[in-house]
């Protein structure tokens, strides 16, 4: 029985991670739950998956939910509560789904605890990669991907020796302005940059698939994720979602994971890895789809992912800098403060300030994601784009 | 160093694994090479290679080459000859590349005495498939496929559990008369089909990819390579044969192998597996390719590769006697006996007389073999298709 860990259990990957815990008790049970604020959902599951311990955002949530739930159940609360039940629950996989930075802490908790990481949270790389990469060898924990871009390549590698391979190869949908005219970018709403084509998501991920730094953030995470340099890792964008992922080997031998888009695919390979759990998910039909198209990124109309890789050259905070900046943009253009195209200004802009220096620990990583957090704000405050 | 006998060493297959064993002298040499007629060239072999052993069709040939070489080489001749060369070389692999039933005595030979196959004679899995597996499992030798597609199976399996496999997918390029409107294909000319579209090969197998055939015998081969059931397997049209072959894993991941189409990568794979080489083939740029496509099967145009599901279903030796009577009828073909269209008459004829019964020797393998061949050549004779 692997007993597993969910941050972020009311999100709509702990969702379907507990979807695929409950149809497979026989393997998984649950050891603890982390969520924020949707208390109602999380009574519910802690009713059914019976967790030894659960974690909300702060002392009157956690006040709020012990009135709720007649179980007994330990009751934590904020980054020490989280951390506990990453590190301290009895876990043997923790499941790192939450949004932001908040996941930073207890999943480097749980790598330093020795405890194996299925890892959905992109900041947690995008800030701090290399630090993880660093706790995780040390605690002899494996970080197992749950991204679908980041699962194909796992799955690629399977068998394989690292060494061999030539290049990752990353595709991207594009997102919905892929057809867009370069002249008519600066008149994107935010109404139609939260259609997205493929993938239904949260907001801010549904933004940063729109400006495509999603996908730089996912060049950011391979390198580290498989300790390969920047320069063998390549994006092509597939409009169709189809290829998730690819790797080419030295004897040019491409080996890439396909499947409709479906996230409980990678999430169920990184829970049972090295298992490969039995879905009743769609099938592929490739004579039904008929075709599957390629093209290379164009850099000028989605100029994030060009920042992406900018920011993993500059190395060290930079990376940090790019997503706390990201983050805050974002924000603005959400609320009609900025335009869709002034998000990669703050972001370049932000960049430009930065020195990079070494992110050693996780003060250093919240402390440069404060910097630029203040940074871009002042920017979009000033108008100074 | 891996000493290898290469089985038709002067054809195309032969001649690429040469190059790949000169490119990588310090991990491979050659044990012995077999070869029918083309003498000049494997004399030339000889000189390059210092092989321990060779031998060629009859004696006739053994006393010409005898004459040609100065060095100091054992020759043999006749399926006695290659036996020898395959089974007391002292080969730690056999790469099995002649064309026809010619190959099935010393590959048999070769697995029987528990050395490795590097498998390119499609013949010898189609006429006794199960009786090569067999004899693989009690020799404890492997059988490492050389084919694109199945090498392309063989690596999406590797690190995989096959009975997690749901079922393989053989790309298939539809051949020359994919887009030749059926009421047209009775007019096919012998010189319309020797022109093929993605690979350049020979005679036989160009006509065979034409009717589809091809991609039966390759069901068929699958089926015992894999052992795994006929259900299973599925065939897809896929015209820019990008994408060589793919598994589907029971929670609906696809894994597939890729690539510019060169056989130099299969065939390196299959002499240094485990190992993957390093290998000067061009790179796949699917930006620069921008789609690749894929339909159906159509059964009613290529009724050959329908007779072949039908030749498997049917089991013992109705699969050798498809391709008995296919090799007859596709010489009559070429000849200009019969027409494109009568191919699948003369092989649903001939299959129509067979009560299949258990191959359980190679003598049983030729016997149906034999009994195939004249009862195709009959139906040619009489006309009576």
């Amino acid at each position: 029985m692997k007993k597993i860990t969910v941050l972020g259990s009311t999100g709509s990957i702990g969702l379907n991670a507990l979807k695929i815990i409950e149809d497979n008790s026989d393997r998984f049970s649950v050891a603890a739950l982390v969520a924020r604020s949707s208390l109602k959902k999380l009574a519910a599951q802690i009713e059914q998956f019976r967790p030894r311990m659960v974690s909300v955002a702060n002392k009157e949530k956690a006040k709020a939910l012990r009135a709720m739930v007649k179980r007994r159940v330990k009751i934590v609360y904020g980054v020490e509560g989280a951390v506990q039940c990453s590190a301290d629950s009895g876990a043997d996989m923790v499941l790192s789904a939450m949004v932001g930075a908040a996941g930073l802490a207890p999943t480097l908790a749980a790598l330093k605890a020795g405890i194996d990481v299925a890892l959905a949270n992109k900041e947690t790389m995008v800030t701090a990669g290399e630090l993880v990469v660093k706790e995780a060898r040390a605690g002899k924990a494996r970080i197992i991907p749950v991204d679908s871009e980041h699962s194909a390549i796992f799955q690629a590698l399977r068998g394989e020796k690292k060494k061999n391979a030539r290049k990752l190869i990353l595709t991207a949908s594009g997102g919905p302005f892929l057809r867009r005219p370069l002249r008519t970018m600066k008149d994107i709403t935010v109404k139609e940059t939260l259609n997205h084509p493929n993938w239904s998501m949260g907001q801010k991920i549904t933004i940063d698939s729109a400006t495509m730094i999603n996908k730089g953030f996912e060049v950011i995470e391979a390198r580290w994720l498989f300790n390969i340099p920047l320069e063998k890792i390549e994006v092509v964008v597939h409009p169709e979602s189809i290829i998730h992922s690819m790797v080419e080997f030295h004897d040019s031998s491409i080996i890439a994971q396909l499947g409709i888009p479906d996230m409980r695919t990678p999430i169920a390979f990184a829970l049972s890895y090295p298992e490969r759990l039995e879905l009743n998910v769609e099938s592929l039909d490739l004579a039904k789809i008929g075709k599957l198209t390629f093209e290379s990124p164009n850099m000028k109309k989605f100029p994030s992912l060009k920042l992406a890789y900018d920011a993993l050259n500059m190395g060290g905070s930079a990376p940090a800098v790019l997503n706390a900046a990201n983050e805050v943009a974002v924000e603005a253009f959400l609320v009609k403060r900025i335009k869709f195209i002034d998000i990669p200004r703050v972001i370049e802009k932000t960049l430009g300030l930065c020195k990079p220096a070494p992110v050693n620990s996780l003060a250093d990583a919240l402390a440069w994601d404060n910097w630029a957090r203040s940074k871009a704000t002042e920017f979009i405050k000033n108008s100074s784009l």
